[in-house]
């Protein structure tokens, strides 16, 4: 890259120590991947090939260096000590936000962001036969209708079973569930009604609808990453600390949503129990990791899902499907539970159909484990106070910032112009500003999180992995356990490096901006080649497109938000991505719902819809 | 490891979550290594297998297969978090200590450490001709002699620069030194000497030599590390932070120390510069890496020496030369400016010929890098206050922590039984108790740290090695190279989820006892092969006896200290390691301090010895 790095005469490559790095002399640079793309049976020869012991070397070698990862890791002195997980010295308090004290019962904490909301009256959706439009069912609305005795859980719960029946029997069918037991989703809902019929609602999220991905712990289901087997090396007996929280709060579980086996890939594909379907366009991809929960919420099966996030699993399908995805900062909520709990880069957060939905449930499920307050002293727990008569003037100072090479660096203009559009609006409306900022280094920050998440998922698959498990993954998981089986040690220790840098250049631009603003995808949903059914694919570079602006939220661990801004020429959903300072959830919440609010006349209602409240 | 791990059928060997270890099943079981001893041609032909594409790693595969290295990271479920750098939560204060404040000039810091010094009188070895007996100078009999006008830095300074000669014209020669520069020498001391003349000493330590080991930045030397090309892929520009805080209280610096090439080696065999020898017995090691350093101070040359610690560097050369060697916790002291400052167990520390010295310099050197402050929040600076009239209650009420069988694995029982009756004086002497302790996963924990120190050694090296220098390093260093090399990224992580592991036992040691004594090393110094001088050796047997009680001070980042206690049969001394909390060196140089004293008379003057005050 260049201004970063210089060769002396007989001398390994070196990066200019990050401080000094010219920002001026930075030239933005589109990533060229190299990885061929593979279905059917060329995919089974090539994870042969790829875990043979002598040839395989020879072929991860080759990605390597073809992707320059050898180069970046091995060939060159990077200056900055290791930074093993992203953290940050104690920030700033946000400005006007709501404190949620997160050692309090989830209970209170729900209660007091509600109170925080926009003023909204959900009795018109029932009050004329001519209803306004809307898109989705809010939590807000649920909550009315439960309470006005319009309905019940029950009866909703009806609704969605009926609802997973008639998917689950589509043409092509629409897996969004791989655990899904009507009984207990009866049981539960029942419980609810009973609840609102004594009068007695635990919480504005007593009786709402929420799927769990299934790499999240839901007793009793099994957790088992959509495979076929985990359920066999990792019995589940209690709830995740996130899920516990939300069951807490009266909300009733409709199953463990599908998702692209362990997290391993963006697109959703998933030979074990189908491919989800994008709900805005059946033959096309939901995105992944989290494409159970992006379908289901987008098609209007649940209010909210809870999703993880390692490399864009949550922000990207939300985009993908038209709904919103926040990433919270790494350390927010407690990943006890989870079957990645030991990484440096996945959190559990909300997907959800609005931002006052999001704002609900991340209020529910945040508040970090024990053990990371120490290391990672999180900011206080808070929500913004959007009916606060400051809450324009707080918009207004905002200051937006946005690397122009790399926001416009996608598969269509029209994916950036939309986004750009929405910013122009936020701007006319609130008088905020776009600032431009570089962010040097891009591909090195990918590189340093492949080597991240892939260590840190294959150190825990290792000894199943080893121990005769390897053939029960997919293909596709095959392959990216085969690449990560061949980084190094030192592969790793220099990401951690790298990291540091990536980290310092984000605090820079931080210190002039409050939100760093990109497209949340480089592409729209993909097509999914229906020679990828049933053994899956390999698409290095649809998934790279995927993951091109999601990166920083993992790597650094900063929060992030996609909401949607409109469609494409398909009708395809477009998601803007704005990137918040360490712990500044609130901030980014209250810029989301201003663009929410801006942009809902260009959202679109799937084609694949489902009205759960109307059914 | 009995009750820690289990192995159900059809599934991979699994670790016991740590807090269901049942330590009373917990067997200690003395570590069998495998690995061959070769010098001489054998040892170039090793090499070039190691380095070799495919033998190289079947022969490395081999080595971490019957060491059982790749069944403890690879082929094992360690249910623990990675722990990258041993971080501790804030600790209780120690008791009878004096606050250094760490921001405050060394100078000031040095001056209140020198008050809490027992009381000594300096002149009595000057008063009449018959003196009393004493091993070494101390920085306060120097100091005295200045002031008094007995001798002058000057003068001193032509007795060390003889003494070096005269060590370097010996057959066999004792190469303690890398770098020495008569010149510089003299001008450093003259510009004391005129201090003393104007009765402006900047502080105790003004006018006194010291040695700095030659991975420390001490301008205008280069630092090698030993090698014979680092001055030329890095230049040294100023001093280390410890170094500038010397420099700043008046030390002299007689030049760079010798040591195992990189520190990638414990015996200090070093075949660019010569082998440093012990001057206990110059047929025998000094250990290393801070080979010079201990042989330096061992042999009179000067009071007090800089090495660094990464797995035993400094302790056990100072437990094989009979002398004080002080590892500090991890993150007491900057490393800005060493070679190795982005590792995760490298401190540096002072060797001195006396526990006071080591008071008094570890005062002036130790202070956190500010960027570590945030995460490894250490305790304040200080020392134990000596003359305070509590002092033998706090004595009274420590719990010394000693794991039976672990310290009696040594070579020979002389050593542990000479250890174990200085521990019976100071219980005798101040009633203080010893406590049976059991700390599991002793091979695990070895394990650990050498894929840690492996891979951040040679992420530092790897550039350079690929381009080029690989066969300017020594053969021993290539054999380590070629081995850390082979370590995965997953290797890596495992080895941190260990960690984490590891620090748990200690911290339950540490609630029922505040030291925990060994041996140092499990053998005495051992014999120098003559076949190992031109070309080298490896030797990773004999390398694992001398490191058998360090690891924990590295992996875990504890604070710990050696104490001459005795010697053997052969005249070869043994050393006492105590082994402290976090951040508990105030304590740990209290207990130092009192087992000195008690096992004074035990100890012996090297028959190399070189009296620079009175040459």
């Amino acid at each position: 890259m260049a201004g970063s790095s210089v060769k002396a005469k007989g001398q390994p490559r070196a990066m200019t120590p990050v401080e000094e790095v010219d920002l001026s002399a930075v030239r933005y640079q589109s990533p060229q991947l190299h990885a061929p793309h593979i279905t059917g049976f060329s995919l089974r020869l090539f994870v042969w090939l790829m875990e043979s012991p002598l040839l395989g070397r020879l072929v991860t070698s080759l990605l390597k260096s073809q992707n320059n990862m050898t180069r970046m890791l091995q060939d060159t002195v990077i200056p900055e000590r290791p930074m093993f997980i992203p953290e940050y010295p104690p920030q700033e308090p946000e400005q006007g936000v709501v404190l949620l004290e997160e050692d309090t019962d989830p209970v209170e904490r729900v209660e007091k962001a509600l109170q925080c909301l926009l003023p909204y009256d959900p009795s018109v959706h029932w009050m004329t036969e001519e209803r306004p439009p809307f898109l989705y069912w809010k939590i807000r609305d649920f909550a009315h209708a439960y309470r006005s005795g319009i309905t019940t859980p029950s009866v909703v719960a009806e609704h969605v079973i009926a609802g997973v029946e008639e998917w689950s029997n589509k043409e092509p069918p629409m897996p969004m569930l791989v655990y899904f037991n009507a009984d207990d989703l009866r049981k539960q809902a029942e419980a609810s009604t009973k609840r609102f019929q004594q009068g007695n609602p635990i919480s504005i999220l007593d009786g709402i609808f929420i799927a769990i991905k299934d790499d999240i712990d839901c007793f009793p289901y099994p957790s088992k990453g959509a495979t076929t087997f985990f359920d066999k090396i990792r019995t589940v007996e209690k709830d995740a600390v996130c899920v516990a929280r939300l069951r807490r709060c009266g909300v009733i579980f409709i199953g463990k949503a599908n998702m692209h086996e362990l997290g391993l890939g963006v697109t959703g594909n998933n030979p074990n129990y189908g491919t989800a379907r994008n709900p805005h366009s059946v033959d096309r991809y939901t995105g992944g990791s989290s494409s159970g929960p992006a379908a289901l919420v987008s098609s209007g099966l649940c209010s909210v899902a809870i999703g993880t996030d390692g490399g864009g699993s949550v922000r990207i399908p939300s985009s993908l499907c038209g709904i919103i995805g926040l990433k919270t900062t790494y350390g927010r909520t407690d990943m006890t539970g989870a079957l990645c709990d030991c990484g440096t880069v996945e959190v559990a957060s909300p997907l959800a159909a609005s931002v006052e939905d999001a704002v609900l449930v991340y209020s529910a499920i945040a508040g970090s484990r024990p053990m990371d307050k120490l290391t990672l002293r999180p900011s206080p727990l808070c929500v913004p106070n959007l009916v606060s008569p400051d809450n324009n003037n707080i918009l207004k100072s905002v200051k937006i910032g946005k690397y122009t090479e790399w926001f416009h660096d996608v598969s269509d203009r029209e994916i950036s112009n939309t986004c750009e559009k929405a910013l122009d609006l936020l701007c006319s409306n609130f008088r905020c500003q776009i600032e431009e900022i570089i962010l040097p280094e891009l591909e090195e920050m990918r590189t340093a999180h492949v080597v991240s998440i892939g260590t840190e998922s294959f150190c825990d698959l290792n000894p199943h992995y080893k121990a005769g498990k390897r053939t029960e993954f997919t293909l596709d998981t095959r392959t990216s356990l085969a690449l990560f089986g061949s980084f190094t040690s030192t592969d790793y220790v220099a990401s951690q490096r790298i990291r540091r840098r990536i980290m310092y250049y984000h605090n820079e631009a931080f210190k002039k901006v409050d939100v760093i603003a990109t497209p949340t995808t480089g592409i729209t949903a993909p097509k999914i080649p229906q020679s990828s059914l049933k053994l899956g694919e390999s698409d290095y570079v649809v998934s790279a497109c995927l993951m091109r602006f999601v990166i920083a939220g993992n790597l650094l661990g900063l929060p992030a938000i996609t909401v949607p801004v409109g469609h494409d020429k398909q009708g395809l959903p477009i998601g803007l991505q704005l990137i918040g300072r360490p712990w500044g959830e609130a901030s980014l919440l209250r810029v989301a719902s201003a663009i929410e609010e801006l942009c809902l006349e260009n959202r679109k209602r799937p084609s694949a819809f489902y009205d759960i409240m109307k059914a």
